[in-house]
């Protein structure tokens, strides 16, 4: 029953989606609020350029604007030497490298190949560790592309193994449009944990199909320890309207809990968090156990029995 | 890899609690159409008191006028003597009993403890085999009670054993609100499997908590085959406003097909009888893959892109 540490992405993968602009004091808020719930990591935002995400413009300020907590990880998404000096500047101490695994995906959503990507996380390392940074690097479309399709398994043991060799010691497999499935994710994980004993291994996993908390259960099956995750379900894919965002961060808790799987996480404090979303990006999450509540949850008896 | 047997019951399971009236033509070409898809079992109707259920108080005319395809199997629920006895009349082969393995649920559901329903099942049992009907013995609550909590193993094993000793050949184990984690449902799935190995074991699960894939995955993995799911993922539990409702079929389907698990379920057509829900019961469904596409969809390159 090997425990588990959960990684709160809302801030960043889901309020980049949002249609209205979320206030800079309202994600500082809404992260520091995070913080005090137990959550191993949390994603503050991304130093990216702000003409490609405008909602997340205010990074630099939403990153020296948070009350870090002393058991908490904090950590930037930054896709350039550019955004890790910004990132950096900004007093970040951990920082989210992504890369495609397939070139179509990559080409379309960071225009670049997976082999150029990997040229450019030499160069944004050397940067990262001149600012005594923490690095984690994130394989997007690890377990299939909505361009190409299937992304063989050995094209990504090639790309996990060339992030070791740069001496990069995290390592993230994104299921970025929610294509896997419970036996390709176990699959999958099994091999860079049997080929790659010392990387810290996280599964980022989206909902897109109603398989994510399926997948989550066979990751932890063969024992993956770190999960991605979005308070309210949040995130989202843009081709797929009405479709499900990351798996929700509180019903993957809510799942573990119930197994007696340690979390670390209040379950309680995080579902209050998540109760409060709606008001903060103006409409409903999918998250399910903030509606139907706790497994053990108890309703009085209708009034006819006795 | 075992194949999996998929039963629709949002016919009964799902309309129940529609809020709209359905049409009995329309209950008979909804259920005419899943018969063409290579589901294993639809649950068509239950013959409750149409006081109880209204939406279903045709069942009898839904029963006669639906065209049965010869590898489908035909299932109605019945509460009592008396609908084993309206069933049969209506030419139903196979009946649902149903009671709780918790007597709170029971008194509340039912009307009696799980004793006086194993008792009333000797008497029905008796009524059915007169008419040539095959029998499933569903225990609502098995994994738990939304008035009193937690349902020991024991007391779920117990009721198993004694309806094995009535004679019944097909036991069904129901996560009726949503309370079962997957570790849970893998150890008394394959407790009952273990013990009863003569017994053909379904499992009816309800995804009030999101759980509900991931609890499937867990009981195919200790043997399950057998399982119940409703188009759309219709249903669900009517103290959890916005919760969602049984287990979503083509999203199950979708599992398993993605898994390479044969489930003898033709997706496309599974997937176009969901399009047409919306229109049928007046309102959105919680089901992923009908938003989403399956997993292998491609999308073009966007046009930017070489």
């Amino acid at each position: 029953m090997k425990r588990v540490y959960i990684n709160d992405v809302a801030a960043r993968d889901g309020f980049q989606i949002e249609p209205r602009w979320i206030e800079t004091r309202d994600k500082i808020a809404f992260i520091d609020r995070l913080s005090a719930t137990g959550l191993a990591k949390i994603e503050v935002t991304s130093f990216t350029s702000p003409k490609a995400i405008p909602n997340l413009a205010d990074a630099a300020e939403v990153m020296r604007g948070i009350q870090r907590a002393p058991d908490v990880d904090y950590v930037v998404l930054v896709p350039n030497v550019k955004g890790v000096e910004r990132a950096l500047a900004a007093g970040a101490g951990e920082l989210n490298f992504v890369m495609s695994a397939s070139d179509s995906h990559g080409r379309a959503n960071l225009g670049m190949t997976a082999a150029e990507s990997l040229d450019r996380f030499a160069a944004m390392a050397a940067v990262a560790r001149a600012g005594n940074a923490r690095i984690n690097a994130a394989i997007s479309t690890a377990f299939g592309c909505p361009f190409a399709g299937a992304v063989p398994v050995e094209q990504v043991m090639a790309i996990v193994a060339r992030i070791e060799t740069l001496g990069i010691a995290s390592v993230m497999l994104c299921d970025t449009t929610g294509m896997a499935n419970p036996l390709q994710t176990a699959a999958l994980c099994e091999a860079v944990l049997t080929r790659h004993p010392r990387l810290q291994l996280t599964l980022h996993l989206h909902d897109t199909r109603g398989m994510g908390l399926a997948n989550a259960l066979a990751a932890w099956q063969v024992g993956v320890q770190h999960f991605d995750a979005a308070l309210g379900g949040l995130g989202g894919c843009p081709y797929a309207p009405g479709a499900s965002g990351n798996i929700c961060t509180e019903d993957l808790v809510h799942m573990f809990a119930c197994m007696g799987v340690t979390t670390g996480v209040d379950l309680d404090a995080l579902l209050a968090a998540s109760q409060a979303l709606p008001a903060l990006i103006g409409h409903d999450t999918p998250g399910q156990v903030v509606k139907a509540g706790k497994a053990d949850r108890r309703y009085p008896l209708p009034a006819a029995v006795g």
